[in-house]
């Protein structure tokens, strides 16, 4: 089980590669370029790749699209790896924006201003793209924006709630970009790093019509007691909309997630059958405390080998999302590996079974593991290595308890990040 | 659906309806009883029902068997109704043992000590006859007991830990009532209101063999810190083991679970298919945080209506077990309630599902709901009826906000008790 658990980790992070991602959206059909079904012009592509997968993204591109690329831009973090390219790239800081996000900002105004009618627009959009373009809409200023996103990060608003005013301040973000595109067409790949995977909350929603409103941005700031910089106040009061959904302009525009949780969890789901175990895709957003979510997973792995429901053994209960801990000690770990150790606890000396819990990036909180690789054995393996998994759990080491149980699930940095992946094979 | 889900529910219950999971159980055929597949011998049966069904259970024994019946039983919880029979009734307390519980044991002791090669016992046990029988082994006495029992229920022991101690300081529990019975035949027909139906956790396992040891009983009390009666101390250090598993008594014995979460749980779902919804089971042994068990399940039902895993639509997500409220705030409500409101906030204005969840008991937590009916209109339903609802569930406020939506699941005692029940229905 142990080596069908690895292909099955490996096929689930193949579908989330940003290269491969790429590679399997595009192909170049003469004159036009065919994509999801849709067939877009292919005369002269400029190539926009924006985030932290900017690099490869831009690398398969201009390999697919050859001599049909007339132009284009790469903005990616700083210290990332960028693959050589012919064309143009910036680096810019993340996850707070500095003077390079608005260098990149401007040269990517003008290259989507200089698009005509004819002319197609791939834009190539992953996670951190938000940060890396600061395109602040006059007269607010990058340090306006930078004091702005700063107390939004510590006032406790979620990430959709930080979008919401980002994308009310920006002149790119919620569709900004393709309403400068225009008359150009806009075909966007999105490598989603956000559970659900809706384009609007990708990097932003450049190329996305914007469901979000002015005065939603408004609500944020009151609700969170944040007095904004006055250019912002003053910005927000009169503000123009973003392009909504229905909006005539998005007739030019495709939005296509071409990796993001949802394939990942989809193409693990498939290699578990392909390995001969019943897949069963119990959802790809499971959000929540990781405790709660093993629980569940516990409950189900007992039902499979004592009545065969939810599916008959041999088989695999796979889902994506993001959990999330909740902090009651000082120890060392993360929502992945918390889960795990939760899941060996409650299966303790239960035989027939084995699961992985998985930060896709490769990095589970702040730790240099992805996750852990848990089966009935792991508990008594953590207390035999000297850690009381109980008390660990309790504390939230799962680190500590993974390790000593020899149990921790460690891949290196893997070049993207699609949130977790849980699988379980009983059988 | 709100009526789908109403005749969902009614079906769960009926599973778990004490006197009808007997009458189902059991077959007179000549001189013998044919239950679940087995034949046992019927010239004279005696009939020992205890628990808080003991008077439906008894009842529906003595219908069946009619002349068959050569003595027996009934001991319930005092105020419990119990309907005229011709066995004897006795009523004891619960959850603490009193006077009446010691004399009950003491007649249940007598009846099963009087019994002969080719008689039948036939134990119809449910909750709560731990404390209904109280049979301190000598020298122990009921004063003993009960100081014990109280330091273990106020200590934080969970429910199995309390009765691995119960069952060694006894003389019918952990298998003795069977001990005493032989050489007579025994079939125990169990409702069970544990989680995982375990035959030796429902009332003490009185006719099931038991896996706990001595040892870990004086665990127990050591891992809680509990001083216990001298007598008990004594006991325990020179106790007898309970009969264990394979142990040949049990040749003579059979335990059937006529009814419990498990089959409530199989009911409701297949009722849901035959209502036109393709039934999932999660499993029916879930445990853990009400809002964790939300997650999963809202996450599930957003995932059947955009890509129709993990079973296509129309479809019912069923699961049964026990929840817990992790307490944050001093409000009122109980586990379905808040796992109900959850549920309602995370799926706040989608539409295409709707859910309950029930304390099959039909009181969730110390209030007169056995739980929520929700759908995406019941958030905002709270909030027109004045209560935030985020709010309310930031302070175990379940109860209130749910009366505001008019979302309440108010069912009145069910005569049962068989954990929860939750049920979402998408399509």
């Amino acid at each position: 089980m142990q080596k069908d658990l690895n292909e099955i980790l490996r096929a689930g992070l193949e579908a989330a590669d940003p290269e491969a991602a790429v590679r399997r959206s595009l192909e170049l059909d003469g004159d036009s370029i065919t994509s999801g079904g849709e067939s877009f012009p292919a005369r002269r592509v400029f190539v926009l790749s924006v985030g932290k997968a900017a690099g490869p993204m831009a690398k398969a591109a201009e390999e697919l699209l050859g001599g049909r690329v007339a132009g284009g831009l790469v903005v990616t973090k700083e210290g990332y790896e960028v693959p050589p390219l012919r064309l143009d790239a910036l680096s810019a800081a993340h996850p707070e924006p500095d003077e390079g996000s608005v260098a990149a900002a401007r040269r990517v105004t003008e290259l989507v201003g200089s698009l005509g009618e004819g002319d197609l627009l791939l834009a190539l959009v992953s996670g951190g793209a938000s940060s890396l373009l600061a395109d602040p809409a006059p007269p607010v200023e990058l340090a306006e924006i930078k004091e702005l996103t700063g107390a939004l990060l510590r006032s406790g608003a979620d990430i959709g709630e930080i979008n919401t005013v980002r994308k009310h301040v920006s002149v790119l973000k919620g569709g900004g970009l393709v309403r400068q595109a225009a008359p150009a067409r806009t075909l966007a790949l999105l490598l989603s790093d956000v559970v659900g995977d809706e384009p609007s909350s990708i990097g932003s929603g450049l190329t996305a019509p914007d469901p979000t409103t002015v005065e939603e941005a408004r609500e944020v700031l009151e609700r969170y007691g944040i007095e904004p910089p006055q250019s912002i106040g003053e910005h927000l009061a009169a503000a123009e909309e973003t392009p909504k959904p229905g909006d005539a302009l998005f007739e030019r525009v495709t939005n296509l997630v071409c990796g993001g949780g949802r394939q990942s969890a989809e193409r693990a789901a498939e290699r578990a059958g392909e390995l001969g175990y019943r897949p069963l895709l119990i959802s790809t957003s499971v959000t929540g405390e990781a405790r709660g979510i093993a629980s569940v997973y516990a409950a189900m792995v007992r039902e499979v080998l004592e009545t065969g429901n939810p599916v008959p053994s041999p088989c695999a209960l796979v889902s994506g999302g993001e959990a999330t801990v909740l902090v009651r000690g000082d120890g060392q770990g993360g929502p992945n590996q918390e889960f795990a150790l939760a899941l060996a606890l409650e299966l303790e000396g239960v035989e027939g079974w084995s699961a992985f819990a998985a930060d896709t990036d490769g990095n589970d909180g702040p730790t240099d593991a992805a996750g852990g690789v848990v089966d009935g054995t792991t508990a008594g393996a953590a207390r035999e290595g000297g850690v009381d998994p109980r008390a660990a759990l309790a504390g939230n080491e799962s680190y500590r308890a993974l390790r000593a149980a020899g149990a921790l699930l460690v891949t290196g940095p893997t070049g993207t990040n699609v949130n977790d992946l849980r699988v379980a094979l009983v059988g």
